[in-house]
């Protein structure tokens, strides 16, 4: 049977700033009795990568706008919490009623630009999602290429979207593959230029790995071992971020 | 390992009208020697539920509306098939350029409805989504019960999204599993509500699934095996199509 694997890493104790997460999840693979392998796709949750890099904020430190005041107040909302919101957006591209639903400064478009407090390991501090999710995709492929492991990194979080209730994993970080997979020029066995003209490879890692991180179990590290892909270091998220000139619904 | 093994089913021949794709894919999975098995959960693409189901219309038989013809004409699009995106239609969501958003009968927002030209088989014939794709998934199911597995059923489509680049594989029709997991009172180990409400796993599945279908290589057979799931058959799509009056992007 060809095919893919998935599965988790369990067992891995609470992600520290400063922590190396290649190492760790060497470590954790061994431990797990599952090492990694040369071509697996290593899917990262966010949170874990936000603290090793020290990307949470102590609510108590954060000073509210009057914007984020009188927002917060009627929805009873932390106005510090909206703050750190407003500071990770770029844009705001709703506001109704208590959601708020911004552009990053990465160019994501979610909720509460992805500002989390439950994952943040203590009340009074929310994790936000890392400066630059590729740069930190890359690294870990690094780290893992220094431990001899060819290994494709994804850096995912869970995102709703419109029109579709609940949410689903998806990729905000990449390295050394290509997030989508083009198919245009190619022509279908009748003749048709093919109809689906990029699928969004990276997206659908990131749901499949999801299926065996559970979120409440909380599993952060799972591999996809089988998936065909080529080493591109020149990889980033980039392609998927829908130019705002091209977007119908922003 | 604990995990998943995600697998297509080569050798499926080309559908017809009127063909039983529960046998069809026990037959396949048995040629393929990965027979199906109880607990496993079946990816299909919609476009062979389609076809088994004779949802195919002849575009020489289709007479346009004034408001098609009109449309069609500046972008090149043929005014027969305009005709049979706007008859599958509930609502136009947007309309931009030679770009056409809609909303199907069934409430799903995708372009053209899920009019597709390049799976008919022939030029000159469009595919159009399964009539009620929930039930075409019970059918399956049924089908697989009587040959004593006690199988999942997801139909999948491959749509585009907002604000992301790339298509993915999404679930448009389900059987015997509930498409969302609610964590909706849960707490987290910090004390938290659970942050994650729900995820769409049927989403998640159908987007693992495409990634051993492989759009070009064109197998629209998945098995998703060692996934834990609880046989429901009240489940639809249903839960997963989000209310025009919840949803700030239609």
């Amino acid at each position: 049977m060809t095919g893919l694997q998935i599965f988790g890493l369990p067992g891995l104790a609470e992600v520290q700033a400063g922590d190396d997460l290649a190492a760790l999840s060497v470590e954790t693979a061994d431990a797990a009795g599952t090492p990694l392998q040369s071509g697996d796709v290593l899917v990262v949750t966010s949170k874990i990568v936000s603290k090793a890099e020290g990307r949470t904020v102590e609510l108590a430190d954060i000073v509210p706008s009057p914007f984020a005041l009188a927002w917060s107040e009627p929805w009873g909302k932390d106005p510090a919490v909206t703050e750190i919101v407003l500071r990770e957006a770029k844009r705001i591209v709703r506001q109704v009623g208590p959601i708020l639903i911004t552009e990053t400064h990465h160019g994501f478009v979610c909720a509460n630009s992805g500002v989390d407090q439950s994952s943040s390991g203590a009340k009074g501090r929310a994790v936000l999602l890392p400066l630059d999710s590729d740069a930190s995709a890359r690294s870990i492929r690094a780290g893992l290429a220094a431990a001899g492991l060819d290994i494709a990194v994804v850096v995912s979080d869970t995102f709703g979207r419109a029109w579709r209730e609940g949410q689903t994993d998806i990729a905000i970080g990449i390295a050394g593959i290509q997030p989508i997979l083009s198919y245009i020029g190619q022509v279908d066995p009748h003749g048709h230029e093919f109809h689906v003209q990029a699928l969004c490879i990276a997206d659908e890692l990131a749901g499949a790995a999801e299926l065996v991180k559970g979120n409440v179990s909380r599993i952060p590290l799972a591999v996809i071992r089988g998936h065909s892909w080529e080493p591109d270091d020149t990889a980033t998220i980039a392609p998927v971020l829908r130019d705002q000139s091209r977007d119908l619904f922003r």
